[in-house]
Parts: structure tokens; C-alpha cells; sequence
């Protein structure tokens, strides 16, 4: 019988789970031999969000046991003790010890780590990281979360929260984050905050602005939106540009859906990004490959590393 | 006879070379066999430099022959190559194959690197760093420069540029640097550039500032002084900070001149990273212990890992 893994993805609202043959792994182009994918409930817990991935790992995997077991969460995790810390979307997750419950549960081995660190593994395996051996993978969506290959192998730091570009201030008189500091990438270049700005300098509710549209609002040349975006857009390439020259990757792969604001956003992120960092730090800037998929298929490598 | 290594200090401004024993090295107070500085006078060239430096080293040798040899060089070094990129202070240092002609010059193994990194070895084996697995080593001097341990080894980055916290951008709407970029660390936080912003403020000539007097008026109460040094102090702990978020090291440690400036400026330090940096991403940061000598001990480290 084929050897199996399971990869699961605990994200803020959407629980991934998805199953994929060990041998199928040699092809570049491997795919899911099964996928699911459901919402977590407003309501759900660490318990029933548990239970709801164990369900559908079992509707996956029928009578097969898998080999491996990778798990992605959206939340800061001990990778050593592979203990969930905590959630800032779902309630209950306090020091939830997911290796030890998902070993209990199918009799093998697991690793779990955080979203951004398992997106980068994935990127660097499967995606558009392939063959780098010094790699930033950062994700700027609801938030901006970034992971690293160093050296040729995943660095996750002291404590396994290194990748915190979000959190990193490029404007010190910038606008307030909800971490206490003034501007920080992530509370310039995230969706949530750039509708937020464009709500509140345009007089909307909050609640008719996205992200997305301030992105389509740009395109069509809405002046507030502009101007917010190509903020934005700054502020991440500073960010990236800061650490290009701490670390000097050779590449960094953007994910996420704020990279899908256009070209003129694109453009912005790496000429700033380029002009920070110094002449002799090069690097390439590109998109990442895998979409959604990149925690899943992060904790196929992560499994198996 | 004893196992004789030889350390080798390219600096700006001066040459250093000591000479210890390999059996010395078990004492955690080890201490140079010979240690000879002479400064670089100008008009000097790469050719006078690699010639007095030779003399040195024959002058600390005699007729023995070292098992080993580690070079620091103030300027970029192209690690794996083992050749100078250039110096900027210095004229004729550019590509100079420097491993090659000290292998040539005394038929033992030479290992070279620029001397933020080899700095930061030196503190990690012999100072400030020891038992550190993942350590910052930053030197706040004429320039502000770092080096990298991470994962317990040294981390030089995808060509050997890993480091360079002295051009992280802090403030963009900041006064304008050398490197053609607004607000870096080391625009606002290095002594030179402290000392012409006070003097600038001050309407004094530029050769009646440095940034020891600068350091020395702020402690008076001076309040051009107070402003400017507690403003570099600030924008280090900014980037100190984000360095933080980014790699999670548990420790950072610093040296250089710059250090010299009293409580308050290593209060202010130490607040805004911490500040900076998100409550999860805990690390403690420490003077150097090594002084100017931190690139010869680190020449010994890399001679030897």
C-alpha cells in the first residue's frame, strides 16, 4: 500500500486538510490524492476546530494510517514541544499540545509549526523557492508574517518566532498598530489597515472597504486608494529592503492577497525593497506559487523533513 | 613545540597581529603569546598594508610557522573566495586574493572575513557570547556593523553581505545618508555622523566634534548633544529591535566607541528595542567583553572552526 501523508492547516477561519501518496512526491508537479477544506464556525473553539480536522483527516485517509503527519497553525506554535501557544482568531488554543494529540490519534509521527514558517517550507520545496538556499517567504494578507530558509535549512530562531517582518517598524511617526508601535509594516501594508485608512479619510463604514478594494479602487484611479496602496507598497519594500540587508537572501517570494494589487504595486514593493538594501545585497523578488495550498504543501516537507 | 595560530586585523586605520598557542585556547582567559598594532599611515596602500602586516607577523613568529591562520578585514570580503572586495578607506584593495598570498606566504591554512563577522565570532567563542546559539553581534563605531551566529554557527548570507544593520532604514523622512538612503541606523546612531549633526546645530568646525565629545557634552546637560545622542540611541534600539522580530536571537551584544556613552544612552538602547520588539520575542543585550581586540580573537575562532 502507499505510503501516505497528512497535512493539516489550522487557519483563522478555514480548516485545510489534504493527503498525499509519499512516491507521487518525486514529481514536481504533485497533487493532493485528496483535499478538503472547510469554515470554522463563528463560535468554534480549539476543541470543535480539533474534532472537525481529526473528522476529516479520517474521511481522507479511510482505513489507511499515514506515515507522516505535518500541521500547519495560524498562531504562534513551540516547534520543539510542539505545543500550539496560542490563537488571536479561535478560542481555547492556550498551550494546546496538537503533536501529542494527533500522534494519540494516528499512531504517528507529527511536526507542527506556525503558518508562515510552514508557507516558507513549502515555497522552498514546491513553490517558487525551489533550489534557494538563503530564502525569505513573507505573506502579506490579513496580516504580514514571514519565514526563512538560512543556510539551506528552515531557521526559526531562539524561541521559533524569527519571521516577524510585520512587526518590524519602517516609519517610527507612522500611524498606531495594534502591537503599541507606530508604523510597522504590517500596519501599513496589510488589507485590514489600508481599508481602514481609506474608510476613515473617505467618511466610509468600515465595514464597505476590503483590502481588495482599495486594491480595485487604485487600479481605477481613486486618489485616497492611491495613495494608501503605494504607502503601502513603500513600507513593505522598506521592510524587505531592512531585511535583505540583515540576512542577504538570494531570494524573497511574496504570497498572500494584498500581492495581488496590481503591477504598479509590484513595482513599488521592489524598487523600494531594491533601493534599501545596499548595492551589494542583491536579491530577487518574486510571487509565490502554491496560493493557499503553500501551509498544506509546507506541512507535507515539514512531515517529512 | 607548541601549535602556534595567527590573528591578522586589517582595521581602517591600524594593523594588529597576535599570536597564541593552541593549547592556551582550553583557558577561558587566554591570553596573546605576542600582540603588535602599528597604525596605517596615509598614503597608504593594500601593497604597504599586506607588507607591514607580514613584517608582523615574522616579527611575532620568528622562525616558527603557524598551524593556522585568521584574517580580519575592515571592509567587504568575499568569504568563500577568500579575496578582498575593496576597502573604503584604503586605496588598492580591490579583489585582492588575501588567503592566497598568506597561504603562499607561510604554507599554513588562512581563512578570511570582514570584521563585523569575524567580531562576532570572536565574542561568541571568547567573550560576551559564549554558550549563545543564536547572537547578534553589533559594533556601534565610525560605522555601524553586525554579524550573525544562528542556529550555533556563523551566518554570512547568500554572498557573504549578512549584517549590514548599519544601513536598516528607521526613519525614511530622516537626514540623508552616504549610501543615498534617509534615516539608517548608521546615519543617525554612528559617531561621525552624530559629531557633524552637532556641529552643524552647534555652528561649530566639524574638527572640533567626535562622537566621544558629543557623548561627553550630552552627559554635561548640553542640549544639542542631549538631543542628538538620545535620537541615535533611540533609531539603535529601533533597528536592534527589528532585527529581533525578524531572527529571534536571545541575545545581542555590542561594542564599539559609540558604546562608551554613558547610562542613559544604554538605558534608551535597550527600552526602545525591547519596545520594538513583540513581547514574545524576549532577548537580553550586552556590552562586548573583547574591546579592540574582538577581531583578532574572532581571526583565531575562524582559523580554527
Amino acid at each position: 500500500m502507499a505510503e501516505l501523508i497528512l497535512a493539516c492547516d489550522f487557519g483563522g477561519t478555514k480548516l485545510s486538510a489534504a493527503v498525499v501518496e509519499a512516491d507521487a512526491l518525486v514529481d514536481p508537479q504533485a497533487t493532493w490524492r485528496g483535499h478538503l477544506r472547510r469554515f470554522s464556525p463563528s463560535g468554534a473553539s480549539a476543541q470543535t476546530d480539533i474534532e472537525t480536522m481529526l473528522v476529516m483527516a479520517r474521511e481522507l485517509l479511510g482505513s489507511e494510517r499515514p506515515s507522516h503527519i505535518g500541521i500547519s497553525f495560524g498562531g504562534p506554535v513551540d516547534y520543539k514541544a510542539g505545543v500550539v501557544r496560542l490563537s488571536h482568531h479561535v478560542p481555547g488554543w492556550q498551550n494546546v499540545p496538537i503533536r501529542q494529540l494527533f500522534t494519540d490519534a494516528f499512531l504517528s509521527p507529527v511536526e507542527v509549526d506556525n503558518d508562515a514558517n510552514v508557507a516558507a517550507l513549502g515555497e522552498w520545496h514546491f513553490g517558487a523557492g525551489r533550489g534557494v538556499a538563503d530564502l525569505l517567504y513573507v505573506t502579506v494578507s490579513t496580516g504580514v508574517g514571514g519565514g526563512w530558509i538560512l543556510g539551506g535549512r528552515p531557521y526559526r530562531g531562539a524561541t521559533g518566532m524569527a519571521g516577524e517582518i510585520g512587526h518590524t517598524v519602517v516609519d517610527p511617526s507612522g500611524p498606531l498598530c495594534l502591537c503599541g508601535k507606530r508604523g510597522c509594516v504590517e500596519r501599513l501594508a496589510s488589507g485590514p489597515y489600508m481599508a481602514q485608512d481609506v474608510a476613515e479619510a473617505r467618511g466610509l463604514p468600515l465595514a464597505q472597504v476590503s483590502g481588495k478594494l482599495v486594491a480595485e479602487w487604485a487600479e481605477a484611479g481613486e486618489e485616497t486608494a492611491v495613495a494608501i496602496l503605494e504607502r503601502g507598497a513603500k513600507s513593505l519594500g522598506i521592510g524587505l529592503g531592512n531585511a535583505a540587508n540583515l540576512l542577504n537572501p538570494s531570494r524573497t517570494v511574496l504570497g498572500g492577497g494584498v500581492t495581488k494589487s496590481g503591477e504598479r504595486w509590484w513595482q513599488l514593493v521592489c524598487q523600494t525593497a531594491k533601493e534599501t538594501a545596499l548595492p551589494e545585497v542583491q536579491f530577487d523578488i518574486v510571487p509565490a506559487q502554491l496560493g493557499d495550498d503553500a501551509p498544506l504543501w509546507g506541512a507535507v516537507a515539514l512531515a517529512l523533513l
